[in-house]
């Protein structure tokens, strides 16, 4: 059956992308090879919105965030780790395992990073001499496990104040979700290729600012492999300094020239929509979201399963009847979310396909009464009118 | 123009292996996916020659050897590394960054591990108090730099002997050279995908003894990404911790099962062959081979550069004039010597075409008098017509 893979990553990957995948391999160490470095180096300063050159390498998101710790900190550092889910614990988890100090401000599951609290407490540590002082927040941007999107265009402002770096995890949503590295003065952003960028999975992404990659100059944190300044060493002759997976660098190409040809705030917009027809949909379906509704995700849609479900059978019936995988919830909230995800190589027409999906499979489970796959669908189109009445 | 990467790395990629990589996306938490874990889990234990079952994370292999040194070592451990070349340099460097104490017993460029000089040490160490001891000897298979391959089936036993974990970087051998896991008693290989593995760049691969295993359980070196006790848990449900690089896996699954339908021992006799043409051809032009004959590599041949040679226009020339992508020297080998790379998808036709290359590179330069590519083809030809003789 077709398949319409509506996970939060890995994202359905093009036609385009996969092809160009499929180039021989060249020598990592010529001039093509340097063509190709320039040209995905271009392409990510335009995703990234920075003047900075990202740094790619091979490695699953997660690795992006350990290069990320471990490039600014040093053993004993003090860290401030905003959790709002599964990845915001992730994060504080590396910092902690290479021997920082990690204070924590978290949020229940649905909630962004309460900003006053978090005012608080910078002003409280503002207090203390300079030396004792936060090295670092660490931020989750859009956090994958709740679809919450936190301000980081609010968070920014108050660590710069604060003094402290700012490392941020966009995995989910870099390229979906306006993050302007150089206009908010973020220090490191962290992506994956598996995401709104609609490559494969396999490639971690990181960009610094001139302060982060100071700090990676006196961070004395352990590393080898992650150690930025190698690759940054490598990328003044367009090299890296291991073997670069050149097969997902051609998809990547590929995938970052597609993003130009839409251009980033068309889509931007497009991301926006998919959020909130599926939010629409679900609601016309009367499922709870998870999310605050102030910061609901443009990527991924958490939805609380009603305990007269049976949620895994939820999840099959949508993958054999429909052919639209889901994804369920992880850690705590495994039993009780399943998520939708929309971000990448995803437009409007899937999102339909989608609640379509979760509709029938709902019915299937004898909801008598409740709205079935027609009003979530029709929902969810009304959303998508509106949209067009705005553009036209 | 018709391309012959002679690499040792990135090597070429079979178009079945590519072609597999177009799949699309699937869920890395559904059944497709555990599938595709065990195939390819089954494969490797093949090429491994081991009951345990490998590990695949999304890395270069460098990441594989930093995988080896945090799971295995603490801070202040003494370790052993057994340095031929430039990546067994960098072995010993992973190995010092995460704050092992490590000693060198170094050969020159081109010769193997000098046993004898291993024993001695060895024997010198158990005379210290037990805790003192070198808790690992670091290992090279296959020293790419140098085209040396190390007598790990000597080293094994002596290291066995003496009580230390055994690490073997085998990121240019495995799947090439012989290294039986289980019957040598190795306690950790690295291997790459992009190597004898006929994949694109990208995954690093490592077998664990269970020796090894309970070294992971209570190794203090700080890690995360590359904590293998995270996949081993995952490997329990035929999952990954973080998202697995899916597209490779597709690739890899396809060369397994190629390596399979050669048979291992075929590629070993195949991979001997084409160092033994290799040889035989340089030699028949006059050049002279940087590694000790009796430990001449099967998989990559280093060519000592005649001084009287423009080596850069030796490497443009036959890359330009006869589509042949030839390696550089690394280090201080740069400018004196270049790497014939005949691992993987390379047959005794690639090695013809190389050494024709070679040939008319050198004849290009004027060395009046000297061989010509004919005389080398020649005496690869001969060598191929010798196998051919054994085996009939």
């Amino acid at each position: 059956m077709k398949s319409h893979l509506m996970l939060p990553g890995p994202t359905p990957v093009p036609e385009r992308v996969l092809s160009a995948m499929s180039r021989p391999m060249i020598n990592h160490r010529g001039e093509e090879f340097a063509g190709l470095f320039r040209e995905v180096t271009a392409g990510l300063q335009y995703v990234f919105q920075t003047e900075e050159e990202p740094v790619v390498l091979p490695a699953a998101g997660t690795g992006g965030l350990e290069a990320a710790v471990v490039n600014t900190l040093s053993p004993g550092d003090r860290v401030l780790a905003l959790v709002t889910g599964a990845f915001g614990e992730r994060f504080a988890a590396i910092a902690r395992a290479f021997g920082a100090q990690v204070e924590v401000l978290a949020a229940p599951a649905g909630r962004a990073v309460d900003l006053e609290a978090l005012r608080a407490w910078l002003e409280q540590d503002l207090e203390r001499p300079a030396a004792e002082r936060f090295r670092a927040v660490l931020a989750t941007h859009n956090e994958t496990s709740t679809g919450v999107t936190n301000p980081v265009e609010a968070i920014a402002p108050m660590v710069s104040r604060h003094g402290a770096l700012l490392l941020v995890d966009a995995v989910s949503s870099l390229g979906a979700i306006d993050l302007p590295f150089d206009r908010l003065g973020l220090d490191v952003v962290v992506t994956g290729s598996q995401k709104a960028l609609m490559c494969p999975p396999g490639l971690a992404v990181l960009a610094l600012s001139q302060r982060a990659w100071q700090a990676a100059d006196t961070a004395r944190a352990p590393r080898f492999y992650f150690d930025l300044r190698s690759y940054r060493k490598g990328a003044a002759k367009a090299q890296t300094p291991y073997t670069p997976a050149l097969s997902l660098l051609y998809g990547l190409r590929e995938s970052l020239a597609m993003i130009r040809e839409e251009g980033l705030e068309e889509g931007f917009r497009r991301h926006a929509l998919l959020g909130r027809m599926t939010r629409a949909g679900i609601q016309a379906l009367g499922l709870d979201l998870l999310a605050d509704a102030r910061h609901a995700s443009a990527t991924v849609t958490a939805v609380v399963s009603p305990t007269s479900i049976d949620l895994k059978e939820l999840r099959r019936h949508a993958r054999v009847v429909s052919g639209v995988t889901l994804a369920g919830g992880q850690g705590d909230l495994a039993d009780s979310i399943f998520r939708i995800g929309h971000l990448g190589h995803v437009g409007p027409a899937d999102v339909l396909v989608a609640l379509a999906a979760v509709g029938d499979a709902l019915t299937a489970q004898g909801r008598a009464g409740a709205a079935g796959p027609d009003q979530a669908v029709a929902a969810a189109v009304r959303v998508l009118n509106e949209e067009r009445g705005r553009k036209a």
